[in-house]
């Protein structure tokens, strides 16, 4: 029973102690239950306290694709949707949904421009043990990753390239809400995840969306059936949505390249940009490339060609001009360095990605509440990947921060996280699954 | 992962994101986690939102018997404890879950003084279909329920039996975790009820108490086994807490007595208290004064000679005017009231004790709102409960409200919540189970 039963009630047509309750004890919310709720809560009219115990019920009760497909298309309502429908080029985004020296969103927007396909990249910044691709391009001089609407635009048709920062207009239920679960403990629900992420790339108008679901311990999914998930949860939104969506899901057991942290990843992406780099990181560019160049209908272009020949280059060096930054400038260096070595001849058999993202997190890459600040030039520089033969007093680690204080806390986070052997090591390959 | 794996972090020695995803995935939170939590949250250091999150994890995870006393003691801890061990009399309360015409409190505590034991019995006001008895009492001219700890003290030494508001100094934790309860759909959680009521009757100081768990459509529980899981967790809470509880499952499918009302309700318990009044209210006042009795150690003492010798009585007139009542006034009465007939010769086979609750509500007697106010003549009179035959043309119902505009969504209440036929009906019994 409700105060509904009583006369002359509000006029709102849903109770939300009411829905609450229902979807607490295994209903479901009919559309315009979903469409009240979302735009009652971007209006304050549902308390944030409501809304947690609703996050939480959906944590343990799930939503039904109905369910979830509104819930999205609701997010998306509350606020503006882009629109790049003027551009001449078809347009693709990329989504990761983060891991360690996860810095591909670099090396990839320029090369799938320069093969001709527009990128809107709307990113955001770090929080815990994962880098953000903002804060990673403003360790560049003069970078700025603030863009009105029309400079985005303007630099798309330019350039064919962008990276910056998400609109405060965009979804801003799902900021909400994403803030929300942060605090609550309720961050970890498969449909609240792929709603978060859906809404925004759904709003940003791209028309195809290549998804990076990475999987392991340095991966917000531990297990790849987690991640196969996520990934056919957000590939059916985005193909409800009329996106044209593809889901990968790739290795994040260790770290992708050798660095990890802001400025010491934008110089390996420039390696990569410049022909060189981890294997690894020319692997999943590469294969991120062709997906999101499939997705366009422009599967005829080889992006290998684009990297070899210089052309991705030239996309990077404009891009990061058109937004103020200086790419022949040196990239921050940080004041202090220690170096971790092997203790023993061997193979190293294994880098543990979350000790690796949680190590360069302490040296100062990261930041623990929205409102700290990063040190451009903290992290960790790796001198061997698993498999690696290594010997005895071999570098393995370089750890580089401004405030050395931080070494014993990251050198605490990276003990046990590696491991120097006998046995040959047999790596999973870096592309799991494909799901589109 | 959580803030608190980076360098400088907040003294607090716990965080409540790690405690509320602990929760959630079916973890234990230990003793200190436990009372940090609660302080936490009575402080505002913990955020409504938070606490939300966590209760909808408790709904649905449960408290083990360790968190649940730890719980429960942590909300005593919040506030202030009474103590009534200066007394000479050994002290009893009762808690009733609520219940349709429950008006027991009234008779039975002035009865339960009448017989040597003093009765601190501490009361809410009512909110949605069952009425408070503070409600009840305040319909007597006069009536105060606001007490002082040192009138009650007095009160409860002179009359041996008080009726009064908690202050708002005992468990604070559960006032604020209550109302927090009460708008996210986290209220039909039987551990957070259990340890609601406990906090507050242990920090009452009582040193016996007994439990009516009231089981049916009119009553919060509404099978047996809810009631017996409810019934079982408080008296378990009681006895860990050094308070001789028990606990009787008592029928609330239909309505106690013939009014469902304020005034209504005290004007039927003095007809008990003047050796009248309907039979099943006579009955339960009987059983449970005998339960607080024998809870007290004064099994010896009869209470139906108190009753029908008139020193019940004497308390209640002492008790009345002990808190600014005038027992000889007469109770106010509603400006209109509407007769509801039976349509056929037979027995009335059923009355449904929401359906009659929720007439009442509707026609004024309860509140929707925490800060409306009720009617103190408005109600529900029955002429005949089920079993008792009944003649075409006989009033079943008298309704009773100051403002008529109210007496056809009663009735529509009303529709349905009884039946007149052929058959015999087999009552259930009125106590239908014992947890001591």
């Amino acid at each position: 029973m409700t105060p509904q039963d009583t006369a002359p009630a509000e006029p709102a047509r849903f109770d939300a102690v009411e829905l609450i309750r229902r979807k607490r004890d295994g209903g479901e919310l009919e559309p315009a239950a979903v469409d009240w709720l979302l735009q009652a809560y971007t209006d304050g009219e549902v308390a944030e306290e409501q809304m947690a115990a609703l996050a939480m019920a959906v944590f343990f009760r799930g939503l039904s694709r109905t369910e979830l497909a509104r819930w999205t298309a609701a997010m998306i309502a509350s606020g503006e949707r882009l629109d790049f429908s003027g551009l001449s080029r078809p347009t693709v985004d990329k989504h990761s949904t983060g891991g360690v020296g996860d810095k591909i969103t670099l090396p990839l927007a320029p090369l799938v421009a320069a093969c001709g396909v527009a990128v809107p990249q709307l990113s955001g910044r770090g929080l815990g043990h994962t880098g953000g691709t903002l804060d990673k391009l403003e360790a560049i001089p003069g970078w700025r990753a603030a863009l009105s609407n029309a400079d985005m635009l303007a630099q798309l048709k330019d350039v064919g390239a962008v990276i910056c920062a998400a609109g405060s207009g965009l979804a801003p239920a799902d900021k909400k809400l994403y803030a929300l679960r942060d605090v609550t403990g309720t961050v970890e629900s498969i449909p609240l995840i792929a709603s978060s992420i859906m809404s925004k790339k759904i709003a940003e108008g791209t028309s195809a969306l290549v998804l990076d679901v990475k999987v392991g311990s340095g991966a917000f999914m531990k297990t790849a059936e987690q991640a196969r998930e996520l990934a056919v949860t957000m590939v059916g939104l985005g193909q409800d949505a009329g996106v044209t969506t593809v889901a990968l899901l790739t290795r994040m057991s260790s770290p992708l390249g050798l660095t990890a942290g802001n400025a010491l990843e934008v110089a390996e992406s420039v390696d990569v940009l410049a022909g060189g780099g981890p294997a690894d990181v020319v692997e999943l560019t590469l294969a991120l490339a062709r997906e999101m160049l499939g997705a366009a209908g422009r599967s005829d272009v080889d992006p290998a060609e684009a990297l070899a020949d210089g052309r991705a280059m030239d996309v990077w060096r404009r891009m990061v001009t058109a937004q103020g930054g200086d790419p022949d400038a040196p990239l921050p260096r940080a004041r202090e360095t220690e170096v971790v070595r092997a203790g023993a001849d061997g193979v190293l058999t294994s880098v543990d990605a979350m000790a690796v993202g949680l190590a360069a997190w302490r040296l100062g890459a990261g930041r623990a509440r929205r409102e700290d600040s990063v040190q451009a030039g903290a992290g960790v520089q790796l001198h061997a990947q698993a498999g690696d033969r290594v010997r005895a007093g071999d570098p393995l680690f370089t750890l580089h921060t401004d405030t050395p204080e931080r070494f014993d806390r990251a050198r605490a986070a990276l003990d046990g996280g590696w491991s120097v052997g006998e046995a040959a090591v047999d790596l999973e390959p870096l592309v799991l699954d494909r799901i589109g």
